[in-house]
């Protein structure tokens, strides 16, 4: 950590800080400026991130220099973490698209959206069965019903199941039918619910929240890995920004950033940022072009009919459409998908 | 709702959005203008809402006209909500400042603390018990330890205590000790959490998400007014915004806006949004002139020794001054403090 | 244009709203909801723009329903445009890469990095002879001997010339050595500077500013083209929003958007988006997969003694392999580069 | 300047930053950590600026230490600059406010504005001759019509006029006409045009811009300073967020951040953040409270008939109770007004 000194500050404010950092164990270091004095501060800074040393008298500014992350950082572990989802490698040269519906509406409907997507290279299945809806008069999942309903629809199709968990209350509910335990954007610190998750043997995959830095990003991964669960995907969903263009600004930067700071895989979800069917090609494309491990996108036969986000769902033959279209552009980067 | 169609939607695209519009059980009326038709539905939006009628071909945008929000709005019930805390009355004339620290870390700190400020005219007591920190390796809170020690502060002091909750399993455990039930700034949206205390007797304290919305702020209000419980004060602590001079972008202008489309109570954390104690003052004074009903403030008598968010913290003294300060501004509007 | 009134609205101020819409030779259409009254004006929706209907008595909002670009409208021109820059045909089937260094500095440095990014692929050369920057003691570019430079540059690779002019003052001189004049992002609403490079019969490069909507970006380029110049070729280039992980935020949905709603072509910078020439890859990847109709990339020899943005600049051995990443993602679309 | 080399940086890229510190004219100061070496550079960071430290071999991070401005700062100058605008002293302890009409429109409308504004307390006029707008359609003010009719409202008030300058080659005129030259928004990194009135004896009146940070926009004082103008006059009238419940958010901690920063004196302008006159009285009490030395405030009598932004004009008589709620806020700080 250094600690920037104001020009005025005293040589009793400067010994203050050299004490703080010297009772915590770690070794100070100070350099006299012309103006300013500066004192960094060796050796492991967790115990002085709990310090206030910005409101210290005398400090100017103070900065971080260790990573607040570890078990999420690409330095502890300098290889991608490969997951597997019932035999589906998750992080490895192989792109994978987790498709389906907003939120599990019928049986039927939900097996024959499987069936699509299937059929047109997922290999994934996403349906919601908790829902966070903005409005509380809003519809707001099946519950139990709507899992039990994925179950089948893995039986009929092979196809891993993704889908979202709200409450620490629901985890032991979803794991018993889940493949992957999802955390929405709204939850991404939600950190009792992050704890609860890490305690679960399924993967998580974690969707960044509207204003999460990439850094607190990495955070909540670490919240889940803390517990002992390492399998966390990360997806980026589009953040909120003034442009209103779009439902959310996709962050496609997040990408690169994302592989290079941590082992983890990274996935786009190009229909939550669009917000309409009519943006996801190129999103998507995008996305694989930029690197990432996989997709989620969402699919309906009959997006008018849909009870969630029907706006921004493919039908199966724009889905298939895209697929074909992203095959090339992965093995442009040479990788499979 | 009102649905501008595309100039090149064709007739069948018009029916097929009337006849939508009709079998929800609303009114349509059709405007055709120069290029484009345009279509009001009259009557109950809220069936509507759930149709995703900006993917519906032909049609280039929908604006809603309805608000989404009913009980909390100032439609409903023209008249401020008058919130009693333990005899402490929110929302009318007097200015309210609920102080103290950020975590309860000691019995004896933390009635010190309750002392202090009331005895600089604070009217409520803050302090948390369990903690939402972005690391998993930061202090977590005292948990129900520091309860007990929150409901003996109220006991030697008479304020009553607004204290956050975290998770739907400890809301039974917290309502036994606390007078007011605090939802955090990363919860606002965690919907389940939010229905768990729209079932308790005791009023909600709901601070805005750093990237929520006026009126998705409202919407998480509806959320616990929809279960039966309409005691709900709202906080503005900070947005995230792309200034990062402080911790967070105070958005004075939200005292206004929810003053006007709400009958609910508006608060101010001036502590959050600044992040160093140095900012305080100022915000805290524009707080009270723009019309806040009350303040929520950050005080510790040792900041350097806070288990967290020290750096914000006022010593009691400046507090004391503080207050002494925005009296006058109150008066100045009409109101007490 | 609809306006909403209040419910509260009296007769009177919906009778006042009529009276000034039909005042400005529109057709009033009203429409009595259960609760509101909602009022169309049909016709030419540009002067009652000018009136300030959001502040009248009675109205609750105004929604504007047609575009307010005209010329840079798809709507108006649904053909793509092509713009010839001496040559070179930007807006077609193939994607051009603009590159070069950021200022012009010697004239063998430029002259060593035109020949290179020519060798790699590169259709047009960039390069800054008047440099906007942040502070007033940083390097200001060569001015008129930085042109001269260019011009020579051109002489010897053939490639044609985007430089910037920051100045209306500027204009007569640049256009006399530049094929193409660029508006940087911090002039994207320059309102003087675009009407002025409006009337010049060069193309112009039109960056998109750090909080430019993609509405006020297509208004900008509507006020080089209501001065009689046609030519417009817009570029993202980064906004700014709260994550500073990356210097700017690139806004990938960009590219989708304005193709849909402009004839125009689009370009995308990834390395101004970056700030840093690691993460350039990436994002000039993600931009042509998207659909981008060309990209404007820095390339340096030496970055670290580049006198302005070297650390966004790539070394030409990497922009040689960045251009042969390029081409398969290119085919991949159907397109070449 | 303080350079952190990532984990495995070599002894021979440490070296190379060194080598490149010492060439500047500053002493390195190196600091060996655990896992990373941090390397300081002492002394004058001016040329270390130009080089792209964040690009070399090895390099993590670059933090900077110094502040980039230095005329504009208060360590340069601990004393307020009190700006003295024909006998008006702007930046001491009477609070100013600046008000009159978005545009001018008319003679007669101009000089009843301003004989309203007077008598209720404003100290200076604003008027725009020379008006930026988003579309090239919209009135663009009456040019040096507008000057000559602001000329004669300060004859028959005695009023100072402040009015905006959009071109470099405006200032001549406009110098002749005002006693304050504004700088707008959108102008605020035009940095030709702050040259251009930094060689102006006349005070700037410097607008931050949307999305402008605020040390930004102290860069930008620095420029007009740079030339050798001293008087500028900060104004902060609202940024670009998420939020677009108001029609900008204004960033009232700008104030004390700005007055702690710098030495020059700080306005608020809450018409232009509010974008209805609806909420301007909140925001400006909030100004006053906060400790802006000024304010600026759009006044028309028929805002119906405003040629822009009228939907944000007070009244006069509601301007009049304004100033007269905001004089006993300024005496609770113990200011006047």
């Amino acid at each position: 950590m250094i600690i920037v000194m104001k020009p005025e500050a005293t040589q009793a404010e400067i010994d203050h800080i050299v004490e703080t950092i010297v009772s915590l164990g770690l070794r100070p270091h100070i350099s006299r400026g012309e103006t300013r004095t500066i004192i960094g501060a060796i050796g492991d800074e967790s115990p002085l991130r709990a310090k206030p040393l910005a409101g210290f008298p005398g400090v100017e500014s103070v900065t971080e220099i260790q990573k607040p992350y570890k078990l999420a950082s690409r330095q502890l572990r300098p290889e991608p973490t490969l997951i597997n989802v019932n035999g589906v490698s998750v992080g490895g040269p192989q792109v994978h698209v987790i498709a389906g519906p907003c939120s599990v509406e019928t049986r039927e409907g939900a097996i024959e959206i499987a069936e699509a997507v299937r059929a047109a290279g997922a290999t994934m299945l996403r349906g919601g069965a908790f829902k966070p809806r903005t409005s509380p008069y809003s519809f707001q999942g099946l519950g139990e019903e709507g899992l039990k309903i994925l179950a089948e629809a893995r039986e009929r199709t092979g196809l891993p199941i993704v889908t979202e968990v709200m409450d620490p209350r629901q985890v032991e509910l979803v794991e018993q039918y889940a493949d992957v335990l999802q955390i929405g954007a709204r939850n991404v610190q939600n950190f009792n619910l992050l704890k609860e998750v890490g305690l679960s043997a399924k993967p998580v995959f974690l969707k960044r929240g509207l204003s999460t830095t990439l850094q607190e990003f990495l955070m909540s991964a670490e919240y889940v890995m803390s517990q002992g669960n390492p399998q966390v995907i990360l997806c980026e969903r589009g953040i909120r920004t003034f442009e209103t263009a779009m439902r959310h600004t996709l962050d496609i930067a997040a990408v690169a950033w994302l592989k290079a700071e941590s082992h983890l895989p990274v996935f786009i979800d190009p229909s939550h940022a669009a917000g309409l069917y009519r943006w996801v090609d190129s999103l998507a494309r995008a996305a694989v072009a930029a690197g990432a491990d996989g997709l989620m996108i969402e699919v309906h036969p009959r997006p008018e009919e849909a009870l969630s986000d029907g706006a921004q769902a493919l039908i199966p033959s724009r889905f298939r459409s895209l697929m074909q279209e992203l095959r090339p552009i992965a093995e442009a980067i040479g990788r499979s998908l």
